[in-house]
């Protein structure tokens, strides 16, 4: 890692990250509450689907102390990035329970299995695709376009790889905006089901700007829609529930 | 009318409604939240699909003074009340604005045409589809199960009527259970665009019990998850907005 790199530190000291000082997606608020939807007590095998730097899978792994995490990314300077963060000193209590796997997620069949990615293997999924839309493709930086451009089909493709690499009854939680909500429903479709939608808001009386879906395979259960999370208060500062869930000290999900 | 009706009055007295005592469904707080989707300033025809006594067309022409209503209800019993409401001395100062087409919602092109739902006639379409789940069917009362009962396609057949009978740019507003919104936005398609979900809660902290989803014909504008509305504060008592729009003095949508 060069003078081009951050080493920043999550959930209070817990464990640091690697990541581009500049360019390409800097991990925050999006991977700490889609880590948040793991519950505290998880035990098994957990799948971080585009985990960029591995702030999500990290934050997992830091949280819950029996899970053991695959950090999946595609990218090589951001898996770069996800090696040099388990190279870390600090990261040392962790790195035994991490691996990483540079792979692309939205693979087909026996292409995906040849990438390491192998059939019912994950007791959990947790997935923060690519989603600002194709308006935004202007962006100049390769990389972060590369992070932030949502392909076509895209929750569709990472939903059928989630549903193949899933043990039974495992769950899947994807992180997304609002607009991609009939997408994302459809994709998960008969796959997964019991789905939980958690609304994040900025604040009171603003509308969404994120929305958090919790799902688990072969379930039949119909959909519920949970209490939204509400990031600020008046100010700036984070609610004490945001900054709770965020630092790694309660799941998002009550 | 017999002694097993009642009229009750709404919006604080400003409409009246006749309704079955004791058996079949009862209008209330959904037909309200309903109604409140539509702005005050709305002017020209709306339609309300599955009008039953027909709570939310009068709410909605109660509150849109230059409104005209058209109640769609295929039942005779309460589609009986519905006429029965709109003879009502306490109801004529909005009765010429209102009129009542015993009809099904679901029926299909010609034989929808023929039953009185002419193509490109309505400006705002509102419905409240019969949406417990099959589970429910093992209610008693015959004409309540009718209410109730969620019919396999009835959001796809309900919708489909409704962009047929829309104007260009009309719009449509739906409410439901939370289990719905899958097979709801799948309805929606590309009928309806620019879709607004707002979630309604019966108080802090708690899941939602229904969703009021409003779209557009036309529009090409992504979907929106709106701050929610929470019904009740600590106790029974309805929060200030909730008794607001339930009682027609402010619309639903900010």
């Amino acid at each position: 890692m060069g003078p081009s790199a951050t080493v920043d530190a999550f959930h209070r000291g817990r464990f640091h990250l690697v990541q581009p000082a500049s360019k390409g997606h800097r991990s925050g608020i999006d991977a700490m509450l889609l880590a948040g939807a793991v519950p505290t007590g998880f035990r098994g095998r957990a799948a971080d689907f585009g985990a960029g730097a591995g702030a999500a899978g990290l934050a997992v792994a830091t949280r819950c102390a029996e899970a053991h995490v695959t950090l999946v990314e595609r990218s090589a300077e951001m898996s770069g990035c996800a090696r040099a963060s388990l190279d870390l000193p600090e990261n040392q209590h962790l790195a035994p329970r991490i691996e990483l796997l540079k792979a692309d997620v939205a693979l087909p069949g026996q292409e995906r299995v040849r990438a390491g990615l192998s059939d019912r293997s994950f007791d959990f999924i947790i997935m923060n695709p690519p989603f600002n839309a194709v308006r935004d493709r202007a962006t100049p930086d390769p990389l972060k376009r590369e992070a932030h451009v949502m392909t076509e089909g895209l929750f569709e493709k990472w939903l059928r790889t989630a549903a193949a690499v899933a043990r039974p009854g495992a769950e899947v939680a994807v992180i997304a905006r609002p607009v991609s909500l009939p997408e994302l429903l459809a994709a998960l479709g008969s796959r997964f089901g019991g789905a939980e939608v958690l609304p994040i808001h900025p604040r009171q009386r603003a509308e969404a700007i994120r929305i958090i879906i919790r799902a688990r395979q072969g379930s039949r259960a119909g959909l519920r829609l949970l209490d939204p999370l509400i990031l600020h208060g008046s100010g700036r500062d984070f609610t004490e529930r945001a900054e709770a869930v965020i630092n790694g000290q309660v799941p998002l999900f009550r």
